[in-house]
């Protein structure tokens, strides 16, 4: 069936955004240079030079929560989306949407932010632009549309085609803390026990990475989470995946609160967590070169791509059951990202 | 007086949106890279290259309006930053913040002018993000935030360095015609007689003077009009601007609307317009080269940068009278770019 009227599932990262992008941006941006599959598009320049090239619009709400805010989110996002493309994060430019009213002191914290998290990650950012609009209701009232400029250095691209049957999947470490501290600020929640969220650049954890030929594809777990990265993978590939539940990290803090309140951990949003393919013979390299680092340091060898043509995600559960797991259909969580 | 909370005017382009980038976003992003006085920051790359990056929010209403939309306005927008400064526009990534309850004919119909004013600028959507939020009230129902690349072809920079005393001030066609088309769609004016968005790449104006050595500073006119860019530029440069009212172009469709309606003139916003500084000795060269050309067919000489070290905007008017042009100070017209 095709979309009549724009919902906010449409903006989930589930099945209901390709399903938008498929009808309406596909169709025209594809055979103009789009590459959709990808985090960020790769652009040779000549003399053997590939910059990525990425963009991604923020409307997190409330713009301020534990472990971080809108500000370092717009920077390390942005970052993310080229590091996981191999890249080297070097220039950004920032539009931004403001509404009437908002306090200067608290757009002044955001702007503080963006510039710690761009000069913690050696990043420039250097050009902007900024609207004002008049607005009510839950619109949020900063909004943060960043695009970013890197050079790869990894020295095989790290991208849907090479991904085959039998290569590893290594998710960087535990999922969940993002879409819970958001959610959290916004009602209230774990007061006296606050989940922060996980938001940091991937760069330092990945460039290890770069003289491995044996990586195949990097993605950062954002919206959709697990689930919907899983999902997308599979659908790109064409091939079936097989995960192994207990082998996924999920602190107890989050597993605890996914109970209370019937979140499934798969579908919640990360902003500081990648999920690899690997070739087997360079999974144990890859899981040393991680543990080494201070974002990797959990990380776990969680399942693998099998040779199942059918480009479903199967997990295995840790009471011996086989699930699949969908990709995610509606909008649990609006304005996590 | 410091700002406390954001107003419409923030946003005009004028200086209060000054006062907003010196309080708020200078300070803190200036010595991280940003480059203010740029419609695109240019980043050397190696081998004698260099990038010209830059990103522009729009956030028109209605998004459809005589001569264009908001879809051909974010894609010619964003090329004409690239392209007044010397370089080709290559590659172009959007973000969208959607409403709920936008019609997929309506985002499609955007989507499609996106994709038919890049192509015909040989230029490539390369990536794309879309959110969708939940909206009320008078705020823009698609919002596209547009990011872009290009490489400088210019032999010299064009930009505030380069202009000295004595250069000749260059514009390239009549003024006003943007502003008056979005107003007049939003209160259904001017039904019978409609005044159309200037809304063009002006890429191709700009191409045949990319080895004119003596092109000082190239500017787009869009935001704040002719008043609001000839005054930074003279805040930029600290000399004082003198402008012969007879000799700038204005249509006379344009110039009665204004009467009646009691608009200035000089500060309607443009979206096919450019300002050139030139020295003296190339002012008649580039004149000739930019009439061959069909969006410079009207360009006239208005002006100079003079010997006054007091930088302040004086129109010569054509009863001989001389008056100050201020910068643009609140917000006259909101939601048009």
């Amino acid at each position: 069936m095709s979309i009549e009227f724009i919902q906010l599932a449409h903006g989930s990262g589930g099945s209901a955004t390709t399903k938008l992008l498929e009808q309406i941006f596909l169709p025209r941006f594809r055979d103009i240079g789009l590459q959709p599959e990808n985090d960020a598009a790769l652009l040779p320049i000549g003399n053997g030079v590939t910059l990525a090239f990425t963009i991604d619009g923020f409307v997190v709400e409330p713009p301020f929560f534990p472990g971080s805010d809108l500000g370092s989110l717009s920077v390390n996002g942005t970052i993310n989306d080229l590091a996981v493309m191999g890249a080297r994060p070097l220039y950004l430019a920032c539009g931004f949407v403001i509404s009437v009213g908002v306090s200067s002191t608290m757009l002044s914290q955001i702007a503080t932010s963006m510039q710690e998290a761009a000069a913690a990650s050696n990043v420039q950012i250097v050009a902007g632009d900024t609207k004002v609009v008049e607005s009510r209701g839950t619109t949020p009232q900063i909004q943060v549309t960043t695009s970013g400029i890197g050079i790869v250095e990894a020295i095989e691209p790290w991208h849907t085609p090479r991904v085959r049957p039998g290569d590893q999947l290594i998710l960087s470490g535990t999922i969940g803390e993002h879409t819970l501290a958001v959610m959290g600020a916004r009602h209230s929640w774990f007061q006296h026990d606050p989940i922060a969220s996980d938001c940091a650049s991937l760069y330092p954890m990945l460039v290890p990475l770069h003289p491995i030929p044996d990586i195949h594809w990097v993605r950062d777990i954002t919206r959709g989470g697990l689930g919907g990265v899983l999902n997308e993978l599979a659908h790109a590939t064409g091939y079936g995946i097989e995960l192994d539940e207990e082998k996924i990290p999920i602190s107890s803090l989050v597993r605890g609160w996914c109970e209370i309140l019937g979140y499934d951990p798969l579908y919640l949003a990360n902003e500081g967590k990648a999920l690899l393919a690997v070739d087997r013979a360079a999974a144990s390299h890859t899981l040393s070169e991680l543990g080494k680092t201070v974002l990797g340091r959990h990380a776990s060898l969680i399942g693998e791509i099998s040779s199942d043509e059918q480009p479903v995600v199967i997990l295995n559960t840790s009471i011996g059951g086989r699930r699949l797991v969908m990709a995610p259909a509606g909008e649990l969580f609006p304005r996590i990202c």
